[in-house]
Protein backbone atom coordinates (compact mmCIF):
# COMPACT_ATOMS: atom_id res chain seq x y z
CA UNK A 1 0.00 0.00 0.00
CA UNK A 2 1.40 3.39 -0.84
CA UNK A 3 0.03 6.60 0.85
CA UNK A 4 1.92 9.19 -1.69
CA UNK A 5 -1.17 9.20 -3.87
CA UNK A 6 -3.74 9.40 -1.02
CA UNK A 7 -1.88 12.40 0.50
CA UNK A 8 -1.33 13.83 -2.75
CA UNK A 9 -4.79 14.27 -3.75
CA UNK A 10 -6.54 15.20 -0.31
CA UNK A 11 -3.65 18.08 0.05
CA UNK A 12 -4.58 19.56 -3.46
CA UNK A 13 -8.54 19.01 -2.11
CA UNK A 14 -7.65 21.11 1.34
CA UNK A 15 -5.22 23.72 0.01
CA UNK A 16 -8.07 23.95 -3.34
CA UNK A 17 -10.54 24.08 -0.13
CA UNK A 18 -9.56 27.25 1.39
CA UNK A 19 -8.10 29.10 -1.88
CA UNK A 20 -4.63 29.00 -1.73
CA UNK A 21 -2.26 29.06 -4.49
CA UNK A 22 1.01 26.36 -3.83
CA UNK A 23 2.78 29.53 -3.24
CA UNK A 24 0.83 30.42 -0.49
CA UNK A 25 0.50 27.78 1.41
CA UNK A 26 4.20 26.79 0.76
CA UNK A 27 5.16 30.54 2.61
CA UNK A 28 2.62 29.66 5.31
CA UNK A 29 3.73 26.30 5.86
CA UNK A 30 7.76 27.08 5.55
CA UNK A 31 8.55 24.63 3.16
CA UNK A 32 9.78 25.20 -0.62
CA UNK A 33 7.28 25.72 -3.20
CA UNK A 34 8.88 23.18 -5.76
CA UNK A 35 8.92 20.71 -2.52
CA UNK A 36 4.76 21.39 -1.98
CA UNK A 37 4.65 20.49 -6.04
CA UNK A 38 6.04 17.39 -5.42
CA UNK A 39 4.14 16.84 -2.44
CA UNK A 40 0.73 17.25 -4.57
CA UNK A 41 2.37 14.59 -7.49
CA UNK A 42 3.07 11.85 -4.22
CA UNK A 43 6.82 12.00 -5.47
CA UNK A 44 7.64 11.88 -1.81
CA UNK A 45 7.14 9.99 1.61
CA UNK A 46 5.77 12.83 3.59
CA UNK A 47 6.79 12.68 7.12
CA UNK A 48 4.35 13.76 10.48
CA UNK A 49 6.17 16.92 10.73
CA UNK A 50 5.23 18.81 7.62
CA UNK A 51 1.57 17.41 7.85
CA UNK A 52 1.01 18.32 11.21
CA UNK A 53 2.35 22.45 9.95
CA UNK A 54 0.05 21.82 6.69
CA UNK A 55 -2.84 20.48 8.74
CA UNK A 56 -2.53 23.90 11.04
CA UNK A 57 -2.22 26.24 7.89
CA UNK A 58 -5.05 24.79 6.10
CA UNK A 59 -7.09 24.42 10.21
CA UNK A 60 -7.96 20.97 8.90
CA UNK A 61 -7.69 17.72 11.30
CA UNK A 62 -4.49 16.11 10.57
CA UNK A 63 -5.90 12.87 9.78
CA UNK A 64 -7.53 14.26 6.75
CA UNK A 65 -4.66 13.92 4.92
CA UNK A 66 -4.57 10.08 5.22
CA UNK A 67 -8.52 9.42 4.73
CA UNK A 68 -8.57 7.44 1.29
CA UNK A 69 -12.08 7.64 -0.70
CA UNK A 70 -12.36 4.17 -1.17
CA UNK A 71 -12.43 2.35 2.68
CA UNK A 72 -10.24 -1.18 2.50
CA UNK A 73 -8.74 -0.47 -1.07
CA UNK A 74 -6.10 0.75 -2.97
CA UNK A 75 -5.60 4.35 -3.55
CA UNK A 76 -6.08 5.42 -7.21
CA UNK B 1 1.32 21.16 16.97
CA UNK B 2 3.33 18.05 17.38
CA UNK B 3 2.33 15.02 16.53
CA UNK B 4 4.91 12.11 17.47
CA UNK B 5 2.64 11.94 20.24
CA UNK B 6 -0.87 11.42 19.35
CA UNK B 7 1.06 8.84 16.72
CA UNK B 8 2.61 7.26 19.84
CA UNK B 9 -0.47 6.91 21.35
CA UNK B 10 -2.26 5.70 18.71
CA UNK B 11 0.51 3.08 17.07
CA UNK B 12 0.44 1.77 21.26
CA UNK B 13 -3.87 1.14 21.13
CA UNK B 14 -4.10 -0.15 17.64
CA UNK B 15 -1.26 -2.65 18.40
CA UNK B 16 -2.74 -3.72 22.11
CA UNK B 17 -6.27 -3.70 20.03
CA UNK B 18 -4.25 -6.28 17.96
CA UNK B 19 -2.92 -8.18 20.43
CA UNK B 20 0.74 -8.01 18.94
CA UNK B 21 3.51 -7.59 21.17
CA UNK B 22 6.28 -4.57 19.89
CA UNK B 23 8.44 -7.77 18.74
CA UNK B 24 5.81 -8.87 16.64
CA UNK B 25 5.04 -5.90 15.14
CA UNK B 26 7.99 -4.96 14.27
CA UNK B 27 9.24 -8.25 12.84
CA UNK B 28 5.58 -8.16 10.46
CA UNK B 29 5.73 -4.37 9.22
CA UNK B 30 9.71 -5.12 8.44
CA UNK B 31 11.24 -2.57 10.70
CA UNK B 32 13.60 -2.77 13.66
CA UNK B 33 12.10 -2.93 17.17
CA UNK B 34 14.13 -0.30 18.81
CA UNK B 35 12.79 2.05 15.94
CA UNK B 36 9.34 1.19 16.81
CA UNK B 37 10.07 1.33 20.42
CA UNK B 38 10.84 4.92 20.02
CA UNK B 39 8.09 5.56 17.57
CA UNK B 40 5.92 4.72 20.52
CA UNK B 41 7.74 7.04 23.13
CA UNK B 42 7.03 10.04 20.15
CA UNK B 43 10.53 10.48 19.46
CA UNK B 44 10.13 10.32 15.65
CA UNK B 45 8.32 11.65 13.24
CA UNK B 46 7.40 8.92 11.58
CA UNK B 47 7.22 8.82 7.40
CA UNK B 48 3.79 8.14 5.51
CA UNK B 49 5.90 5.16 4.27
CA UNK B 50 6.16 3.31 7.74
CA UNK B 51 2.43 4.48 8.50
CA UNK B 52 1.37 2.50 5.14
CA UNK B 53 3.35 -0.57 6.51
CA UNK B 54 1.65 -0.38 9.84
CA UNK B 55 -1.68 0.35 8.44
CA UNK B 56 -2.15 -3.04 6.28
CA UNK B 57 -0.24 -5.31 9.16
CA UNK B 58 -2.96 -3.73 11.91
CA UNK B 59 -5.67 -4.19 9.32
CA UNK B 60 -6.46 -0.67 10.36
CA UNK B 61 -7.09 2.53 8.09
CA UNK B 62 -3.62 5.05 7.88
CA UNK B 63 -5.78 7.63 9.36
CA UNK B 64 -5.95 5.84 12.24
CA UNK B 65 -2.45 6.46 13.52
CA UNK B 66 -3.32 10.31 13.25
CA UNK B 67 -6.48 10.84 14.96
CA UNK B 68 -6.56 13.73 18.06
CA UNK B 69 -8.63 12.21 20.96
CA UNK B 70 -9.95 15.51 21.57
CA UNK B 71 -10.29 17.98 18.50
CA UNK B 72 -8.60 21.50 18.11
CA UNK B 73 -6.88 20.22 21.04
CA UNK B 74 -3.16 19.80 21.22
CA UNK B 75 -2.17 16.13 21.67
CA UNK B 76 -1.42 15.31 25.55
Amino acid sequence: MDLRETFATNLRRLRNGKGWSQDELALEAKISRSYLSQLEKGVYHVSIKVIGRLADKLDVEPDEFLKRTTKRARAK
